[in-house]
């Protein structure tokens, strides 16, 4: 059986999903709402560094895809929450374990580096 | 217990090695060699699009950080080899299962993006 999608493929559809799950930020934003939803500046305070702009761009994008919800919560200011979708939640379990790879392994890339500097 | 390595901490080295994986083509390259070494040309051919230039770097990059490994085969022209290091096959799994995930979920998003498009 063939598969529908290939991202080998260059025209295959699944490229372009693949290229906006690898987004510079969406794992950030997707594994920091594991726990359920978060307001605009919890995130912003939880993934230290990232600028206003780029965690709005984010979570559109994210909301674009159907990943992330986006709920008007109302108030004066107005207060608005975002939450993985099931979609996304489905999207959370590979890239929790990527982000789980990347910090367990920081030694072995860092050995790997040293011996290739001295190398 | 404190993680020792978190990505949501704005200076942790983990942040670096993350950003690494989430290159444009090492997700391509890695699952490429998922069923062992291969030669540079049959890389080429097999992850459509990718320019020799990129692949390149993409090889160096991977081989630096310690995920693959260059075996020189000899011969004339010189055949050179890639494969996975054991490095490269613990994060073969996760990068799998992004790409399994972007490939399974293509009508998904799409159907996400005509309804966004149309509201």
């Amino acid at each position: 059986m063939t598969k529908a999608y290939d991202v080998m493929a260059a025209t295959c559809p699944s490229r372009r999903v693949l290229h906006r799950i690898g987004a510079r930020w969406t794992i950030f934003v997707v594994t920091a709402l594991v726990d359920g939803p978060m307001r605009f500046s919890a995130l912003k305070s939880h993934i230290q560094g990232i600028t206003p702009k780029v965690l709005t761009e984010t979570l559109r994008a994210l909301e674009y895809d159907g990943l992330v919800d986006r709920t008007d919560l109302g108030g004066q200011p107005p207060r608005v929450e975002y939450a993985l979708t099931d979609l996304g939640r489905s999207l959370l379990v590979p890239l929790a374990a990527v982000r789980e790879w990347a910090e367990t392994h920081v030694p072995d890339v860092e050995a790997s580096n040293a011996w290739h500097d001295d190398h």
